[in-house]
Parts: structure tokens; C-alpha cells; sequence
């Protein structure tokens, strides 16, 4: 690997030019019309046009990326996250075209976006998932068998259906005597088939990530990610380590995703996500997360360990250089997504010319950003415009660096959530890392 | 401690601030007439205007800082460095006003201003010094029993004067012998008094310093800084940790920088400067810096500590908080001086209004600067400008992460030192770590 295309825009695609070039690699970007003066574009060492500025027309077109790679001598792809990342189709294409494609094998990438088969491989390698049927159940009988063996609170859900049609929290026993048939017969009616899954309820949940290395052959864990501040499934702000989860829990749910990874011969990086139950102290996995995160650098600080780099590394064919015993944390850090939306008019986004910009910077500060004064902000792709990101020896250090830091943030011209992230800062419950999933939109409700 | 007068400017007041922020202090800046709109103004809580441009009428008299503190209701200042900060009358007009000196006891800073006493404590706390005679000697035979006693090759100092007159550097005794009527004639002519200083002349040297933390009662060290790469007695570029001391001199020299703090009761961060002839291995202390140093961001890197704040909480009365053993070294760090001169024309200053700048930013890079698009960088101070500090788990990765850095740093409007910097990287000397407190110098005397 010598020339590496970045298959994608914004802060993650200056994040993987800048690895690349700490490793001694050239740089191809790809931009649409819309990006052709944005900072990735002007970091690289070339820049390929593909098309127009909707990401169906350029960002999201394997052919005219694998063509950009090919016509620009790029002999790697790296994917970023979003757009082509976790479509295996694509890393075939770029395997069939005899480049490089930084991220685990299409198979893997194919096994671990099925939720089922994911599911399946999850249980084989141990791993905890949230304990439920395997297959539908078609009556109270055996229902309540079912909720007796996986404890109660439980969710019945239509095994034919989705879109919320059937769905059923039961407490007990009683309730759920009463409530499968009614769900049943509306699954019955809804999608011709009135079987139903049961599923423990995780009342109060957190998201927790644990972040993991593997190079086809061994695999590590770079310790876990705290994820559970949420609008609308997307992650606002993030932290490393979770200051919810104990020695215990995250003992046993990092070696959880080691054995997965081992299980599929994962090679790259990647990201096992855990639901954690806050009051039983159990965990659950999710999914796999086949790609770099956006988070991925509050790991990064705690740990001095370059993530990108170690995936530029073994996808041309090292393997890993760090030893489990070799990665430790040091400190906290939290990161602050920073997007052009506006808070105060339901995060409506705010696309345009910038005006004056000021990015923090000094001691214990990392600002990832393809922001400058002037940078045009597209109405055509993700809000996400820096991130703001913070080391401290503990989290209460990293939360007062915090406030100072976003503090200096000046973004002219176009309306960002940096005014809502100060706020944040100010709650008790935030301070004191006493949140679910579902306590930031509880908070936003309260507000508004 | 509540409200801090920084009496400094440029980037280390902006330094200062924030550190002083993220502890809750309200700040308030002082600025001359040329510096009401920089940065630090603008980032603190309130600024005063302390007068005309020129520092002898502003920043350096001490009268007028007092009197900025006392009337904006601050309890504390803090000095930064350069300017007032070594300035013993300065420590106790602060505390005499009744306000906090962060910073030692104006005792203990006069004693380490003073180069004979301080070479009086090193010894008395067995800290090596330069071998050398202790009065001046006045005739040939005691020369010779003194260099024969201290080791050759010496250099002779007129007693009573400098300026370089009388000095000779002598390899070996028949030289002396010759040399030494000589250079005390010369002596005896310029000064009235023949009698010579005999000291070890060392070859080959490095300026490593100790990095140091007391309490008053306790005191740490914070690892070493590898300071040779100089040009007019300036730093340049500094390291930490030194990549031309081996564990042994480490062990030695912290070990050392410990004992003469305790000696004196040192209260608050200060910095052991030593030289270390590469040949033989052998380390000599110069001299105690009572301040923070401009290359301090290096030790906060690879440590973790935040030496600004540890200051801060010393002044305010609070023993050390972190035990010896708590000093952990992770990886390397490099800090790369930008200053506002061409180094094409003799490094002559370039001072100006700046266009537009980009700073470097995102994974692994910390910048330290006071500059923004549009800043006034005035004739009237010191023309550095930014401070770019790069980390990597090795120094290979620090270095290839700096050339990146560095090349993402944009100013325009005035000349820099960047693109000098960047040739730097490119010389194997440097690469290697094999330079001494000479070797810069030369190569700018070849490249010229």
C-alpha cells in the first residue's frame, strides 16, 4: 500500500488522510461538486471528482469509486463511516479491482449486518445477547414458559412484522395471560401470522461500545465507550471509559467481544455494541459496528493508540503490533459532536456559508473538524460539523476542560449545537454520569 | 484564590487562562495599548489596560501590574514567563499587597538568580556542578594543580570579567602552560585582576532540564526535557523525554533535581537545567529556572499533569497532590517553536498583521498560540507566535506526525520560521537524536 483513496468526506475523511500521512502514504480524496474546495479535498495530495452533490450520485456509487481508485493509481480503499462502509458489496468490488479494502472481509462485513445470523455467531462465541426465543411462539402456553425461563419484564414482539405493530412490555405473569392474545390476533391480522417473540425488556439501558483490534488471527480490545447520551438513535456525546459500568461488567464484556471477534477471524478494526442493564449489572450484545466509529477518539486518548493507523496497518497485511497487556488507559475523555443544526427550532439543520470560525485548541483539546472560516456547509450531507474532544485524569477534570473548551468555539453564520452542549454540561444528572439511553430526549422534552 | 491576574500576554496568558478556567477562577488579563485586542484579552473575564506598547512602560513594571490586580479585585497573579516573572521585588510586591504570588517565595528566587549561590545550593544538596575552582588562581602552578584535579579539557575564565575576554579553552598541561600567562595578562589589562577561573570545558553537550513540583516540604520530578537544539542560547525544539540520556543519567539527574528542590523548600513548578557531556556521561547542573517554561506542553503530554494548574493549586495553599509514584512517562512529545521571523534573512523579524491562518488540529497535535486570522503581531515583543506539540508512542511516530502537523499550519501576512522547521525533519541528525547544544547552529551556518 502506497496510495491510499479516502472513500468518503467531512472530519472523517481529514481524520484518515492525516493517518495516512503519518504512515508515508499518498492521498487520493473524492469529492462531489458540492466538495471540491472543502479541507479533504485540499489536504489530500489528489483530488478526484465524482459527480454531484447528492451522496446517490457520487459518495454512494461503488462503480465511480472503485473507478476513482483505479484511475487515480490508489492501490487502497478506506471507507470511512456512513456512505459504502458496511456494504459488502463494495469491499468486494474493491478486492475484485485488485485494491486494497481497509476493513474485514466482505463475508464478515455480510454476516455481522444480518442481525440474526450476528445473533447466532454472538451465541456461539458466548456472548451474551438479550435472552429471548429463538423462534416464535404461537400460544399463552408456551409464552409463558418462555417468560419464566428469560425473567420478567418482557417484550412480546410480532415474529412476522415490524414497525411497532404487536409490541407488548409485560411485567408479570398475569399481564402477560392477558396481553399475548390480544397481540397475537394483531399480529394475526397485520402480517397473517400471530406468532410472537418474547424478549427480556431492558427497562433502564445503557449503550456501551467496546472497541476491538483484530488482524484475522488475534484480536484485542482497546477498552469500552460509553454511548448512551442519544437523540434519535444518533450519539451526541460520547466518553471513554463509561462512568456506568464496573470492573466486573467491563472485565467480562471486553473479553466478551474478543471471543467474537476471534469467532469470525475479524481483521480490522471494529466496534461490538452492549445494552447494559443497569439495574441487574447484565449486558447484552447488540451488534457489530464493521467500520471506525465517529467516536473513536476519546479511545484514541485514553489509550495513545492511533486507530486508523492500526487499520491502514493491517489491511496491508501486518499483524497486530499491540499486545492485549500493552493497552492501558489513562484518564478520561469525552467528545462533544458539534452539528450545523439548530437546538432551539427542533435541530432543524442549518446549511450555508460559515462565517468567522474559531476552533479550540491547546492543552488537552482535540478538535477534529473540516470546518474553516468560509467552509460551505451542504444541505446535502450529515450535520456533523467538529468534533470537540477532551482528555482529563478523571472525568470531573475532563468535564470542567470541557465547558472552557467549547467555550471557544466561535462558529459564525450558521446555527450549531454548541450552545445545547454547554447546557448539557450544566445538568446534574450529566456530571454525575447517572443517564440512560433514553435520558437525553427526557431532558430535551423537559426543555422545550 | 478566586480571581487571577495574569500578568503576561501572548500565548501564555491564553495558557494560563485556561488552565485558570478550568480550576473556576474568574481571570482578569492586563494588556498594553497595542494588545487590547489579542487573544488573551479577549479570553478572560476582564481585561486592564496597562499602558504604552513598549514593555518597560507596561508589562515590566511592576508597580502598574500591582496596582491592575488590586483595582480588578484579583487575590492572585500569576507571572507566565519572561517579563517580571524571575524579578524577586516583583514576588514580594505582589505578596506585600496582599495578594497571592504564584510562584516560590521571593527568597528562594533570588538565591536561584543569583549563579553563585545557586551553584552553592547544588552543591550543599550534592547536585554535580561544572568541575571547576571556586576563586580565582593567580599563578601557573596552581592552574596546573587545579586542572590536573579537575580534568582536561578546561577553560579558563577571567575572575573579575566576561565578555569572553581572557577565555581559552586548553586540551591538555603543556597548553596550559602556555596559555595560562597569556590569558591572565589579558585579564590583568582589561580588568585589573590577573586571577582565573579553571573549569571543565565541555565538548559535546547537551541541555537537559528536570522538570520539578514542590509543596514547600515535598517535592517531585516530572521527567526531563531534551533542550539542546538552540540558536542563540533560544530554544527551538524541545522533547521530552531526552532521546540522549540513558536510564541511568535519568535516574540520576531527576533524582538530583529532587534533592536541590527539597534544599530549598521549592514551592511551586520549577525547572533544573543541566548539561550533559555526551562522551562521558556525566551531568552538571547550570542553573533553577522559578517559573513555568515555554516548553512545558511536552512534560503535560507524555505525563498527563497539567503543570499550570498545579501551580496554581500550590499557590493557593494546597499540599502536592501527586505522589512520585504517580509520574508515569507514556510515549514522546515534540514542541516545535513558530515564530514571526524569516529565517531566509537571518531570522529577522517579521512583524505585521496576519491574513489568514490555519491552525493544526485533530489527532495527536496540541497548539499553543495566541494568533488568529487577523492578529497584530507587534514589533514590541517576543516574536513567538505558536507553539505546535506533537505526541506519538515513540518518537519515530511524533516525528512523522509533526511533518503533517506542521504542514497543515497556514499564516499568512507575516514571515514564519514553519518552513524551517519542516527542513528540520528532514536532517538525520535530528532524526536520530544525535545533536548537541551546538548542532543547530552549525547546520544554519552550512545552510546559509
Amino acid at each position: 500500500m502506497k496510495r491510499l483513496l479516502v472513500a468518503n468526506r467531512g472530519e472523517i475523511a481529514v481524520r484518515i488522510i492525516r493517518a495516512a500521512r503519518d504512515l508515508g502514504f499518498e492521498t487520493v480524496a473524492v469529492a462531489s461538486d458540492a466538495d471540491m474546495e472543502a479541507t479533504h479535498a485540499r489536504l489530500a495530495d489528489t483530488v478526484v471528482n465524482i459527480g454531484p452533490a447528492p451522496a446517490t450520485k457520487s459518495y454512494l456509487v461503488p462503480e465511480t469509486i472503485v473507478a476513482a481508485a483505479r484511475d487515480s493509481g490508489a492501490d487502497a480503499v478506506h471507507p470511512g463511516y456512513g456512505f459504502l462502509s458496511e456494504r459488502a458489496a463494495f469491499a468486494t468490488a474493491v478486492t475484485e479491482a485488485g485494491l486494497t479494502f481497509v476493513g474485514p472481509d466482505a463475508a464478515v462485513i455480510e454476516q455481522m449486518g444480518d442481525k440474526v445470523r450476528a445473533r447466532q455467531v454472538a451465541m456461539a462465541a458466548g456472548v451474551p445477547t438479550v435472552p429471548g426465543t429463538t423462534d416464535g411462539v404461537s400460544d399463552v402456553t408456551a409464552a409463558v414458559a418462555a417468560a419464566r425461563e428469560i425473567g420478567y419484564p418482557v417484550m412480546l414482539k410480532a415474529a412476522a412484522g415490524g414497525g411497532g405493530r404487536g409490541i407488548r412490555v409485560v411485567a408479570d405473569e398475569t399481564e402477560l395471560m392477558s396481553a399475548f392474545p390480544q397481540a397475537s390476533g394483531e399480529a394475526a391480522s397485520a402480517f397473517g401470522d400471530g406468532r410472537m417473540y418474547v424478549e427480556r425488556f431492558v427497562r433502564s439501558a445503557r449503550h456501551v461500545e467496546v472497541q476491538v483490534l483484530g488482524d484475522g488471527s488475534d484480536a484485542i480490545h482497546v477498552f469500552e465507550r460509553e454511548c448512551s447520551l442519544q437523540r434519535r438513535r444518533q450519539k451526541v456525546v460520547e466518553e471513554a471509559p463509561s462512568p456506568g459500568i464496573d470492573e466486573r461488567i467491563r472485565a467480562e464484556m471486553t473479553a466478551a467481544a474478543v471471543r467474537l471477534c476471534k469467532q469470525v477471524g475479524y481483521r480490522s478494526a471494529g466496534t461490538c455494541e452492549f445494552l447494559v442493564d443497569d439495574s441487574s449489572g447484565e449486558f447484552f450484545f447488540i451488534e457489530m459496528n464493521t467500520r471506525i466509529q465517529v467516536e473513536h477518539p476519546v479511545t484514541e486518548l485514553i489509550t495513545g493508540i492511533d486507530l486508523v493507523a492500526e487499520q491502514l496497518r493491517i489491511a496491508g497485511g501486518e499483524k497486530l503490533g499491540i499486545q492485549q497487556s500493552d493497552v492501558a488507559a489513562r484518564g478520561h475523555a469525552i467528545e462533544f459532536r458539534v452539528c450545523a443544526e439548530n437546538p432551539d427550532r427542533n435541530f432543524m439543520p442549518g446549511p450555508g456559508r460559515v462565517g468567522h470560525v474559531h476552533l479550540p485548541t491547546g492543552p488537552w483539546v482535540r478538535t477534529d473538524t473540516w470546518l474553516e472560516t468560509g467552509t460551505e456547509v451542504s444541505p446535502f450531507y450529515d450535520s456533523l460539523v467538529a468534533k470537540v474532544v477532551i482528555w482529563g485524569h478523571d472525568r470531573a477534570t475532563a468535564l470542567a476542560r470541557s465547558a472552557r473548551a467549547l467555550s471557544e468555539l466561535v462558529v459564525e453564520g450558521v446555527p450549531t449545537t454548541t450552545s445545547l452542549l454547554v447546557e448539557l454540561l450544566d445538568q446534574p444528572w450529566f456530571a454525575k454520569g447517572r443517564f440512560d439511553t433514553g435520558t437525553l430526549e427526557q431532558w430535551l422534552t423537559q426543555r422545550a
